[in-house]
């Protein structure tokens, strides 16, 4: 059964499987300090133009956000997201076993303001009781969004100078940074990106990689003892050179931006071939998650050939239905996903 | 250079790299539901003996540790272990920051005595302030301990006995599990020790896998949550099917085993060298860690050749140092070390 | 200056100075083993009318709310209350600092409707996604809320209801517990209250007592520990009949209700006052906390001759301003905010 | 019954009941912004020599200990002290409950010795993996002791000057304070002791106040937050100035000491007593805490007839017991444990 389900559901890239098999006999030193984790910074701080950006290597999503989030900020700070955000939904409370509090904020079609930033700073701080409250002291966005959405040149930059402003620093989870950053929403590259932000990560788990999260403190220092931090966060891989070696692939030849289009190519398509047939687009993804209203009928009957998720049951005659791709997804996978549609 | 560093200073078993590489293109659901992930814990509920034992699979050593330790634990109640425990040495504290105490006794040998935990804990009940102290719930020991020792049937059933008259769950690190069954100081079999305790994991990172660790609650049931709390505790990996094709093959055709028992005879091996050349042991270890007491000048001139560690400067003329071997360490990477010894 | 900032900007009642002076002298055990404590925790459970009911003195209201609902959730439950609840808004991410997360629902008229839980329990529970997310183990509201309303008979009893049909524990913040139970708007008494909840408290600092909160477990059993865990929150008094000497007079000869209903009547007072003068009522309280609606010209004149607290900052020409009365609030007081009111 | 059972077993000072008598009609803002906390804070500054110290007023000791350790240290910093220490033994692992490991070094005398520090410190830095540890970050003693001991001058003066050396904040717990620096072993003054440490702390409950420790940042700058922290522990009394109200009457024409001197008369002429009945002290304390040693017959017929506490049963024919002398001890009570003791 073809599957749409997420952009985790596949291998790695062959390179990468090349690259471990290639290696594999080697011996080397543990926990990252090794040639291909070396590597692997190198090319990533040249990907980002900042040669004294620090990188860190971590292993997934959930520990990467609360490693960060939790070094970064003092006992009594909390994190600003919107409220779809991925740390206030979805990674169990993982922030708050940290100690830390999730503020959440109404974002605009999945995306966090500077206006609405700006705002509930400024009623906070004209509050007389704020001294008793959770103090805020970063902001965590999504790149692209859990929907899929793009920040803009002008929103990214209005937003950092915000934090900037009020003193908070900011923070992207990147856990598909590819698709976004190649997207045709994106007005900027790497290395802007990395300019308007304090820390933000390269996803590798949904961008190629079997798993690993690529940490970069671009505009601030790294916290001090974040190594210890992420080895008492459980985020610190014995055989480290596992992460090295699969980013050092990545960042060779362009891999993570080639391997980026293609899924955005094949969000595309799946776009038009469900608009093709009559089927509304629930949001206006322009990255590899796309967004489909199905009937209840119509979902019954292509769950039972295609997988995919289901984000939310809108209505009693509405689902919203997910179609991921990645740099896994094939032509062939389309064009069968097409025929299933046109023979319902 | 060769290496004795560590047991993680290799890549994976070949048959793993062969398995991954087959199974490289397919889609399957994440977070570890997958048919790999079943068949691997079903291989396992086989081995232990045990067709009601839970069994989860997660990335490292210190999150198995903190996931397992905070999930059974109430908030109050802290961790027995020896001084020499991993989880009150090398972790940075990822037990306490999930709010639990280690609570250390003296070893013995490295090991905990079932005397030592019935004394302290009849000291523990007699002092009438108990109620203001740290509540102790579990007992944590690892098998073999970090110094290479292995528990005897006769000491493990006792600890056993004695954790379930005090109403404490008994916690088996295995990180280096396979290494401590297969050698010749250990006295049963791996459903033995399942039989023993409450929970235990048996370590892939050390042997074997490129990452992994597969917990079995064996003796209780897992507490309410379990899943969840993997994934507060950010050891979720999104790609799941990863450790499970690697534990099914552990788990194939006494994988596990054959290799664990290979890296023994390595080890029988290198102490043996060590031992030909007039080089003291400074703890009689019988499994995969060997340690060894050099002369500062003896040191100087191996560690120029041979990658190993520093365990503890013991005094100025006595440097004890580690020698790991794994199912990775060669009949030529001890030749070489023979020679080199020789040759000094 | 009069002040009506809010009702722990008193002293105690005088019959509890009085108890203390009298048993000044007096030698005692600590941490609340003594025979006032012991008085104090008998006569709570005779008004509460259920001689099981277990009863805890603790010190203040944000450390009884963490000290509660940290020992009754496991690690990765979540409490759940409206977004303008007080372990939301105003305790400083005190429950967070426990690693549990507070979950916010819209509040109607600042109280968590039965068919707001039930909406919320059902899609949570009917979303795939769920155990990844944080488990809703209890429910958290206060009576009379941070708004000074006051739940009714009918939905008390279906709150709990809900509670019990999705197994949530419910817990209710009494820090002016007093205030609403004599309230106008209150058809129930204390034994109901405490009949349709698991766990709630008492509050004394702001009903007579200089500090003091007595938790009573009526619903369900008090959680194992839970005097270590007192201890572990820093909530444990050393000088325990302190509190036991506080509530034990609190709660002989109705004093409670009594000076509970002399602050209902001055609060009544004062909205008479207010709507005499054509000030408008923000929040139809029925309790001992009054909103009403300031332009900036009278809120600069009123606040250089009284003393109270702006609420919230409305738009240019609204402030919601809070005026508190309590046991200690003196008719002379009120006239002379009439008379003020009246030359302004 | 006479009883020595503790230096919280009695009621306030009675200049303090008197105190509180005076202000109850009074109105004042909260949370400690009110004249008597301002004027105790003053007080305290002058008492510390020191006008730029920073006070806060909290309301007991393991609040106290954890909130100050919590601002202080970062995530993965822990705080070292001796086995014997109150917040390893004794606060149900209030510390842990905040993320911070407590690091244990053998006393001598149940006190540190900078070289105990020093040679911890040089093993720690020297260990190759010490990244993978818990990162020193303060040390904690109290002054007395636990089992009643004076920090010399040199003493203190060595400790300080080697956390300096080694970047570690010192922090004193003087929850008795008072009978410490009065003691005939007691070099030096209160603004010696406020000069030699970062961070230290009057205590208030065990001398003389009903509730109440005065932290006192002379070495350091008080945390950023720290009142924000004090919330979030739960440590901020709503009614604060029955904090301030007592510690300006303790820092009143030298009550703190004057009563602190009685405690030790007290002390002694108790340990004259034993020794006159042949009675051997088991600890040599020069403070209000006196410890003796009893054979079990002695001590089931004395605890017929004087309360104490047993602290622990060193072998079958000695029980070392605790007396405890406080500012409320009076003659008379000597008179009849000394009639007793006589008759027995």
């Amino acid at each position: 059964m073809i599957s749409f389900e997420s952009d985790y559901n596949n291998g790695m890239l062959p390179e990468i499987l090349e690259a471990l098999g290639k290696t594999n006999s080697e011996k080397t030193s543990g926990y990252g300090f090794d040639l291909y984790s070396e590597s692997a910074k190198e090319k990533i701080r040249k990907a980002v133009d900042n040669e004294n950006a620090e990188v860190f290597l971590l292993i997934g999503g959930t520990q990467t956000n609360t490693t960060v989030i939790d070094s970064v900020l003092m006992g009594c700070e909390g994190v600003i997201c919107v409220e779809t955000g991925h740390i206030e939904v979805h990674e169990s409370g993982a922030v708050e076993a940290f100690g830390h509090k999730v503020i959440t904020l109404p974002g605009e079609n999945s995306k966090l303001t500077s206006s609405t930033l700006s705002a509930y700073m400024d009623t906070f701080l004209a509050d007389e009781t704020h001294p008793h409250m959770v103090q805020p002291g970063m902001v965590y966005i999504s790149m692209p969004t859990e929907f899929g959405m793009v920040y803009t040149r002008e929103e990214l930059t209005a937003l950092y100078a915000t934090c900037q402003k009020y003193n908070l620093r900011l923070f992207i989870d990147g856990a598909r940074l590819g698709y976004g950053l190649v997207s045709e929403a994106c007005d900027y590259d790497l290395p802007f990106l990395a300019k308007h932000c304090d820390v933000f990560y390269i996803g590798g788990t949904k961008v190629g990689t079997m798993m690993g999260e690529a940490v970069v403190f671009s505009g601030m220092k790294a916290p001090k003892y974040f190594f210890t931090n992420i080895k008492r966060h459980g985020a610190l891989l014995a055989k480290g050179r596992m992460l090295g070696i699969q980013f050092d692939t990545l960042f060779t030849d362009n891999l993570y931006f080639k391997i980026s289009r293609h899924a955005i190519a094949m969000a595309t398509r799946i776009r038009s071939i469900f608009q093709k047939h009559g089927i509304a687009i629930a949001y206006d993804s322009p990255t590899n998650q796309q967004f489909v209203v199905l009937s209840p009928s119509l979902y019954d009957a292509l769950s039972k050939k295609v997988a995919f998720e289901i984000w939310e049951r809108k209505s009693d005659t509405e689902i919203i239905c997910r179609f991921v791709t990645s740099w896994a997804t094939k032509e062939e996978e389309l064009d069968e996903l097409e025929h299933i549609l046109r023979t319902l």
